[in-house]
């Protein structure tokens, strides 16, 4: 995304230009549910994700204000933000949708079930946690 | 995606290796919410896209099932399949998250408040209405 100028103001358009390629939810995904934070970790993927890649990638995520950075160089330790974490509900809706037409998902029956049918509960229960892991102080405005 | 192979089983990956570059969403966007299904409509998107890029991701759509085609060239019409109209849940996540962090977003504040209170109700009548102008018949399966 070399643009300065951003294509239009709508909001679809928004989040595809902050994190909209095939690589930038994956990053999201290792710090939401893989307990991942380092660049060592994001790389250990199981999508080979390319060096060159990660790290334009984890710059563009830290430059838009979706995760933050503790130290410099490869020991650097990555945190999501307020704004990262708010993608929780979207990336729920992704894990849903893939578990309906993907036949071969690895998603969790039980994970999707809960999602589903508690939705709320769910992604309240989720977002505490992640408050607590990432150092993500209070409850947090509601979305 | 020239793959044949896939990335992994991942349920994240599966959605990004389906939608997730920086135009398809804005094709779901345009059939889902501006009444638009012909090639010639999709050009005339705000965010210009190129006529290449269009063929490409409309050809992408259609072979993954998301969006089907009546007739041929370019006075195609498309139209939403039911897996593309079960993104709908996640491009309403869309709209909420860069309508909360995006300064300068054109999402109609009255929609994002009433998808924010009434999530499920707002959601059931975007459905209904879209199933019609799409051709889907009956109440589809719950997600």
């Amino acid at each position: 995304m070399k643009r300065t100028e951003r294509r239009s103001d709508c909001p679809i358009n928004f989040a595809l230009e902050t994190f909209g390629d095939t690589w930038s939810l994956l990053v999201i995904r290792d710090l939401m549910f893989q307990n991942k934070h380092t660049y060592t970790d994001f790389l250990k993927a199981e999508e080979c994700i390319a060096t060159n890649i990660l790290a334009h990638r984890l710059r563009r995520l830290e430059k838009s204000g979706l995760i933050r950075r503790r130290g410099a160089g490869r020991g650097a330790a990555y945190a999501l933000t307020e704004k990262g974490l708010d993608l929780l509900p979207l990336v729920a809706e992704m894990i849903i949708w893939s578990a309906k037409y993907d036949r071969r998902t690895a998603a969790d029956p039980d994970f999707v079930a809960r999602l589903r049918t508690d939705r709320r509960g769910m992604l309240a229960g989720l977002r505490a946690n992640l408050r607590r892991t990432h150092g993500l102080a209070g409850p947090g405005r509601r979305m």
